[in-house]
């Protein structure tokens, strides 16, 4: 089992929270709807399913607190419930079961307390690493990810020992570490993203859909160029806040985010060895100018939102208002930061089958 | 679909907290483990279950925040693996999956971050009431509840509306009001009881087995003396409070528990209109002495930890630490109070199998 940490979204519906500011998420989401449309419609197979059980669960794997989730579990729904009638099937619609997972420590008080009052699901939570199995054999229907898989169960060994000789002292993520530890963050990633799609061919019915949303980088770019521009802004400000006495370098120096945005060609090879699942469509997404938000101080509240628990995990509340007025201010003054959000965009799409195995 | 009031024990894990303060039912479990043990060992048909999923599902209504549902669901998987053993199944024995269910406003994150880390089930939290459906059709295989069906899913209009006849004035829960009010209490607890008998009947697989622990009143016994002492002393308490000008006296005027303690024949006799349920065991079990709780303090705190939320949202926080110190001086002075304490022990425990209908 592997001991998998938790770095949830800032969690209640405050001014700072997930639940107001996840819009960024959002915009690309409409985008990715269509496409969900596209793989249910063609590719999900219901006459089988509908034979094997007169429910239909779904599961969105890293959740968060909504409301994107809803949306996302909606859409599905509406798109399921199409299909049966176009192809004939009323009769036999069944019944929708969600279940909502996140880790431990995300806010499921507050996922609740929001579910849309007039869905047509049962709903559940279910808390835990999806690093590991999390329900029983053979239970699932629809399993959905969205922005989620490119948070490791752990930081490698690599980027915080200071014994090692690849210590990545001073970078707060791995694209302009030193090559040892651009490796150990990728085999990381190798073998989390291995313990997913295995604790996942347990879990979903033969002919069952998994849709992964997940950051991705085109193959044969610069990894310096792709990666979250959010992360490396704030490691920015940390470090400026270090060089001004604000806070302890040593605290800086052992500070890693636990992402990684993996290649295209990294994801397609692991789903190849897996061997458990048809790959139905894999697609690099890149959003488009006019979903994406240019107002930096909007863009400083998502991050915040995205980042905040991270933040104060390894360094205290005291230096979060702070930080984040750096953050935003920096945003302000550089505009070619916020360009760099828009590169992050590329969002990988994939639609996977699972298939049956001798 | 009913709209539901909640009035959930109190979160979090502080002194007064449901958690650390739930051992008066835990004494009670202890003794009903047996009988649950019985139940399973004599009368769950797991030829017949294994036959029809690899998935057990157990749901525990009204499980509030641990940790006696994390005892009483370990309990239900060990006798049911110890039957599948000796029956020869053990080839057959199937994954254990565990739907956590309380109102909406119940505290699911402290509920999750106090599962046991060696459990051997998958977890899933369920928010709402359970007067309405909360599972598919033909879901689940096993249905546990534990002094959760006192609570009824709303207050009954006779008791709080001043317009009425019959108004409650005075009195905070309904043994000593007049006949009306006491009817309507029982009026409601008959619709609710019913509501819940119809979603668990659709809910629960044939065969699948119900075992519900409430309390319950011998039939042929007077309602006053066997109603739930801890309100009525909270109830004598308030009064007092009121008389000294510390609360004001409308505001007791319109308080009322929403609880009721049905005689054994009122639910012997909706159980029979359901139709739905076959009757493997009906039995009022009394605590015996030596596993109640003498004393005044420790009561005093358990009494807190069920009923603080409904008075705060009644009454507001402020009278809540005066209240209770009065309410522990009150069993300190009378005895007798706590003798009553014992009385209430008489739970009704029936274990119910869902049977084919026509």
């Amino acid at each position: 089992m592997i001991s998998s940490k938790a770095f949830p979204m800032k969690g209640g519906d405050g001014p700072y929270s997930y639940t107001k500011n996840s819009y960024l998420q959002r915009a690309c989401l409409d985008y990715i709807k269509v496409m969900i449309n596209e793989a249910i419609s063609q590719k999900l197979d219901i006459k089988h399913l509908s034979l094997i059980s007169n429910t239909f669960r779904i599961a969105d794997l890293g959740c968060s607190v909504g409301p994107n989730t809803f949306t996302s579990m909606n859409d599905i729904i509406e798109a399921t419930e199409l299909k049966y009638q176009t192809q004939g099937l009323s009769s036999k619609l069944p019944e929708f079961q969600v279940f909502f997972n996140d880790h431990i420590s995300n806010d499921f008080n507050t996922l609740f307390t929001s579910l849309p009052p007039e869905r047509r699901y049962f709903s559940a939570g279910v808390p835990g690493s999806f690093y590991i199995r999390l329900f029983p054999k053979a239970s699932l229907h629809f399993v959905h990810s969205s922005f989620a898989l490119h948070y490791l169960s752990r930081l490698p060994k690599e980027a915080t020992d200071s014994n090692f000789h690849a210590w990545n002292k001073g970078n707060i993520s791995y694209p302009s570490s030193p090559k040892e530890v651009v490796e150990a963050y990728a085999s990381q990633f190798a073998l989390d993203f291995e313990s997913f799609l295995n604790a996942r061919a347990e879990e979903l019915v033969c002919g069952g859909m998994m849709v992964l949303i997940m950051t991705g980088i085109p193959d044969g770019t610069s990894r310096f160029q792709a990666i979250a521009a959010i992360y490396d802004i704030l490691g920015y400000c940390l470090m400026d806040m270090a060089k001004m006495g604000l806070v302890s370098e040593a605290k800086v120096d052992s500070f890693n985010f636990p992402v990684y945005s993996p290649f295209c060609q990294e994801v397609k090879e692991l789903i190849r060895r897996n061997r458990c699942f048809k790959v139905e469509r894999f697609e690099l997404v890149t959003r488009t100018r006019d979903v994406a938000v240019t107002d930096a101080g909007a863009v400083a509240k998502h991050g915040r939102a995205v980042t905040e628990e991270m933040i104060k995990q390894h360094f205290g509340s005291e230096i979060i208002d702070e930080l984040y007025d750096r953050f935003c201010k920096k945003l302000q003054e550089f505009p070619q930061f916020l360009d760099a959000i828009y590169r992050i965009a590329t969002q990988l799409f994939v639609v996977l089958k699972r298939q049956a195995t001798d």
